[in-house]
C-alpha cells in the first residue's frame, strides 16, 4: 500500500500515522519529494482500512499494491481449484454445461427438459424456483414445490441441480440442492453471502449488474472466509450504455479471473445477451477464450406458443450448440497443445 | 405497449397471439406496413409480462408505451406524498436534513453528533449500526447494540432515526427506528423489500449502483404493493467510468423523478462523491434542483486523528453547510414565486 | 510517479530502468518489501510516457502521483482565468448565459432570436452553423451562410456569438467569431485542439460523452500548449446506463474542475438532457453548485409546429428560467458571504 | 416508426403533423387508446428527422421500428462484403491478421517487423504514422517519414499496409496507403468520414469508446453514402466502470453486427485489452465467436529494454498466437459443418 500525503504534512500528524501503521504490522518506507512525500507499506495490508487512511487531513491519495482478497487469490494458491459436484465437477479441464429453464413451471417440463439436455451433453440441470422479479406482479416462481420438481428431474436423469437462493431463510430448503446460485442482485447481500458461507454446498455467484471484478471476487471472499472454499463465478454481462443486448458479455473476465484466482469461472451467454441467436457464437467464444463452463438457458417446445423466452433456446437447438461446444473444447485442448503458450 | 411483428407473421400464430392479448383484458390494433405489421394494446398492460411477448417467433420486438409501475405512478396520484416522521415529515415543501455519522462506534460518540447536527438545523439523525462492508475482514458494524446508542441519541435529542436493515432476520430488531434504509446493494432484494412492505415504517430506498429510474421506482412499488405507501426515494450516485470521485452523482433525477412519481426524494452527496470538500456544492445544487432532503455524513474531530472519514464533515463545517442549504431552500421559495415557472 | 516492481527484478534491467528514469530529470526512491519493489520518482514526471514504463517486463505497475497536465492545472496557477469576450467576460464571478438555436436556419430566426434572448438577459448568442449529424441524411446546418447570419445577429444586439467548429479546413471561415466551439465528438480531434491553439479566439470544449475529468482538461492542455490560454470548458453530460435523458448530466464536475484548474466552466443543460422541462431545475442546479455560465437553446415559436426542438425553451419560458438563473446567482453570492465556507 | 401522443391531442395540430407526414411519402396508421393515441407510420422512415417530431407539444415519445441506416444494412443486402486489399480480401470466410507495432519508429524497425509476422502467417501490416495521443508532451509519431518505412516495408514483404489518417488535410499523403484506419476518437469526425467516403481506398473504422452498435453502423453509412461501399467494422472494446483492462471488449458486437450488416468485422483485443497476456484469449474468442480478423500489436525484442508497449507481443509469442488462431479458424469451420447451424 502507498500513501501520499500532501505537500507539507504536520510533523505531529505524520508522526502519529507511522506510529498507528507500525501498530498494523506493516513496515513503513518513507520518500521525501519535492511536491510530495509518499509512505510504501510493506507486509500484510490486506487488514488495513484504505478508507481510514485516505481520510486524515495530511493523506492526498492511498493506492493499494496488493489485492485485497487471501482466499481467492491465486498468488497464495497456485493450483486451479475443482469442484466434485455429484458425479461431475466444476474446473480442472472440464467443461461443464448447466442447462435448463429459468424457471420451473411443473414437473413435467423440467423433467422433459432434463431428460433432453442430458442427452446432448448437459452435466448439470439449471432451474428457478424462487425468481428474482423486477416487478413484484410478475410470476416469482413455484418456490419449495419448483424445488421438488428439480429434484424429480435430477432422480430420472442422475443430473446435479443448481438453483437460485434468494433469502437466508430459505436456506433450511436448500439442503438437497447440488450448487446454490447467488443471483446477481444479491451479489453483495452480505448476510446472504455469511450464510451460504456457513454450509458446505457448492455455491456459483453471478457477477452483479456494474461489479467489479475485485469486487466479485470479494463476494467470494466473504464465502470463502466462512470456510466454504467451493465457491464458483458465473459472468452474465455487464451493464454499459449499449442497449441492443440486455447486458454487454465481458469476456475477458475470463482469462483476467484465471490470472487473479483459483477459482473456476462459468459463462451465463443467456441471460447477457437475452437473445437466444446470439447464445451459440457467445459461448463457442467463451470456450475458446477459456471458461470451465456455461449456463445455458434450454426450454421445450410447447404446443402453447407462449412458453418459449426470448433467451431460451429448443432442446433441438441446444443439441447442436452443445455439440459444438463439445467439439470446440475438445479442438481447444489440442490448439494449446501443439503451439508454445504464453 | 407495442409489439412489432416480423415481416410476414404465421397467421396461426398471430391468431393465437392475439387471441391471448385479448384475454388479459386488452384491446389490440393492428397496422399492416410493407415491412412490419404493428399491434397497438390499449387498456391495463401493467401485468402483461413483456419477456413473455418477445419471446415468441413472431414477434421482433415490443415496446412499453405505459410505466410498469402503478402505486408509485404520478399519473395515478397527482398530489405530492408527504410523510410524517416523528414531529417532522418528508416532503411537502420542507427540508429534510438527515445527518449523522456512517457508522455508530459508540453511545458517547452517537450523542454528541446528534446534538450538534441538531443544533445546525438538522431534522433527523442518521447512522449505521449494521453495516454493508466489501470485505468480509472490515468493520461490519455495532449491530443490536449501535442500535441502542441511536436510541439513547433520539431521546437526548428528539431527532428521529433513520438506519439501514441489511436482512429480513434483522427486521424484529428495527421496531423502534424511525425510518428504515435500505441500501444501494439491497435494492434489488426483493425478499427484503416485500418485508418492509408489510410493516408500517416510512422506508427510504437507496438507488442502486447501476439502476434506471424505472427500476428504482419498480423497488418502491414492491413495497407499496405491500401496502406500505411511505416511500423515500435517495439517489446516492451512480457508477460510470469516472472514478476521481465514488460514484457520479445524478442531480437530473430530482426533476425526473418528479415528474415521474408523487414520492419524495433525498439527496446523499457524501457517499455519492466520497469527498468532503464535494459535498457542500452537491448538496446546493440538490436543493436547487428541487429536492426533499439531503443525507450528510458528519463525524466529531476526535482527539484521535484516524478517525475522521473521508466524506465527513465536522461538525462545525456541517454548521456552515447545514445554514446555507436552510438559505438557499429559502430562496428557492422566492425565486420560484418571482419567475413564472414552466 | 510510482512504479511498482514484479517480485523480482532482473538486477540488470532494474538498473538500466534507474539509470534512464534519472536521464529524465526525475530523482528515483526505491523501497524494498517482502513482496514487491517500489520506485518512488521525484521531480517533474509530466514528459514521462506512462505506458513505456508499464510496458517493461519487470515493472507490475506504474501509479501516477501528478496530474499530467500544467499550463491547466490549478497547482501551477491558482487565481481563475478571466476570458474577455467582446464587452463581457466569463468567469471572475459573472454568470454567463449563452442562448440560443441549436441550428441556424435563416437570418430572421436567428436575429429575431438574439434580441429575445438579450432582452431576457442572456449574454451571448449561440448558434449551429457547422452541425455535427449521427445521420449523413439529416440536415447538415447552413455552414458559411449560417455564421453570416449569426454576425447579422451580433450588429443588431452586440451580442458575441459563439458556435463550433468541425473541421480544421473550416477554420479561416472563423475569424470574425467570438468563442469557437469545439464539439463533444471532437474533444479528442487533436489536429483541431492543436490548430485552435495556433490562433488567438477563446475555444469552448465540449466533454466527450465518455471523457474523463482527466482527458478533457488535457484537451485543454493541447489548446494551451499551442499558445492560447483562453479556454472555456462546457459539460454537456456523459453516457452511462440510463436511457429516459439522452445524457446523465454531471454537475459535480463543477466543483470537481474548480479544484483541478483555473479555467471557467459553463454547463449545457439542454443538450445533456434532451428534454426542454429538464433545462430549468438543472440550469438552478449548476448555479447553485457554482457554475460560471449556462448553454442553452431557445427557439422561437414558429407558426409551423415543426421547428421547436424538444430540447429548446420558447423564448417566454427562456424569459423565465433566465430572471430565475440571475436571482439565484445573486442569492448564492449573498449565502456563501453570510455562512464561513470550507 | 411509431408516434407515440399525449393523451387530448389538439385536433388542429394532429391534422397538420399526419399532413406533413404524408407529404414525406409515409403512411400513417391511426390507433385511439383510452390514454394514448399511436400513429404507425409505414414507408421509408429512414430520412424522416426523429427529433423533430419528438419535438412536437403533442408528442409523447417517439419509436424507431425500422434502422436508421439503409447502405449498411443486410436487410437490403443479405450478401457479405468480401473487400479485395492487395493480393488478399477481408471477409468472406477468410482470417486477416493485421499485425504490426503500435508507432513506426523506425525503417530497420517496421521492416524487421513486418518481415517476423509474415512468416507466422500475418496477412496485412498495420503501424501507426500519425498518432492520437492523450498527452500533448508525448510522441506524436514520425508522421509523413513513418508512411514511407511502411511502403519500404510493403515492398519487401508484399504485406498490404493499414494505417491510421487523423485529418482530412492529410488526405493526399495516403494515397499508396491500402486500408486507412480511422480512430476510435474520430468515428464521429464526420467531415473526415466524407472525406474517406469520396475516395475509393477501403476505410476501417474503429468504434468509439462509447459508440452503440447503431451510431457505428452510421458512421459507416456516412463513408458508403458518399460512394465508397468497401467499409471494414473494428471493435476495440468499450469504456465501462471496469478499470482493471484498459477497455472492455465487447466480442457479442461480432455476432450482432453480423445480423445487422453485410460489413466484415475485425477485432483488436490488444487495444481493448491493454495488457498483453490478455491478447491471446481475447483473439481466440473472437475466431470462434465469428469474427473475420484481428487487429494485433507485434513489437520486436529490442536491445533498449524500454521499446515494449505493455499490449504488445514480441515475434515469438506472435509466432505461437497466430499459429493457434489460425488452427482455431480451421477448426470452426468443421464444427459448423458437422453441427446443424441455428
Amino acid at each position: 500500500m502507498i500513501v501520499i500525503l500532501k505537500q507539507s504534512p504536520n510533523p505531529g500528524q505524520l508522526g502519529s500515522l507511522i506510529e498507528w501503521l507500525k501498530e498494523k504490522g506493516v513496515q513503513v518506507h518513507t520518500s521525501v519529494g519535492e511536491r510530495n512525500t509518499i509512505l510504501g507499506l510493506v507486509g500484510d495490508t490486506s487488514r488495513i482500512d484504505i478508507d481510514l487512511i485516505a481520510a486524515l487531513d495530511i493523506v492526498e491519495d492511498v493506492k493499494r499494491v496488493q489485492e485485497p482478497y487471501k482466499n481467492a487469490n491465486r498468488k497464495f494458491h497456485p493450483e486451479d481449484t475443482v469442484i466434485p459436484v455429484g458425479s461431475t465437477q466444476v474446473g480442472g479441464g472440464t467443461l461443464t454445461i448447466m442447462a435448463g429453464p429459468c424457471s420451473v413451471e411443473s414437473e413435467e417440463q423440467v423433467v422433459g427438459i432434463a431428460k433432453a439436455v442430458k442427452a446432448s451433453g448437459a452435466t448439470m440441470l439449471r432451474g428457478g424456483a424462487f425468481k428474482p422479479r423486477t416487478s413484484p406482479y410478475a410470476f416469482q416462481g413455484l418456490g419449495e414445490r419448483g424445488l421438488a420438481y428439480l429434484k424429480s428431474a435430477r432422480e430420472e436423469t442422475g443430473l446435479p441441480i443448481v438453483t437460485e437462493l434468494m433469502d437466508v431463510t430459505q436456506l433450511p430448503l436448500f439442503k438437497d440442492v447440488d450448487v446454490i446460485q447467488i443471483g446477481a442482485r444479491n451479489m453483495q447481500n452480505f448476510d446472504l453471502l455469511k450464510a451460504v458461507g456457513h454450509q458446505e454446498k457448492p455455491v456459483m455467484i453471478k457477477r452483479g449488474m456494474s461489479a467489479t471484478y475485485e469486487e466479485w471476487l470479494m463476494s467470494a471472499e466473504y464465502v470463502m472466509a466462512g470456510g466454504n472454499e467451493n465457491v464458483i463465478l458465473c459472468e452474465r454481462g455487464v451493464r454499459t450504455f449499449e442497449s441492443f443486448t440486455r447486458n454487454t458479455l465481458d469476456l475477458c473476465c475470463i482469462p483476467v479471473l484465471r490470472h487473479l484466482t483459483h477459482l473456476p469461472i462459468v459463462v451465463d451467454p443467456s441471460h447477457a445477451t437475452g437473445k437466444y441467436w446470439l447464445v451459440e457464437p457467445m459461448a463457442l467464444g467463451a470456450v475458446a477464450a477459456g471458461a470451465d463452463g456455461l449456463l445455458i438457458e434450454v426450454h421445450n417446445d410447447p404446443e402453447h406458443a407462449l412458453c418459449d423466452g426470448s433467451q431460451s433456446l429448443k432442446p433441438g437447438v441446444f443439441d447442436a450448440v452443445s455439440r459444438k461446444l463439445l467439439a470446440l473444447h475438445a479442438a481447444m485442448k489440442s490448439i494449446h497443445g501443439e503451439g508454445a503458450s504464453t
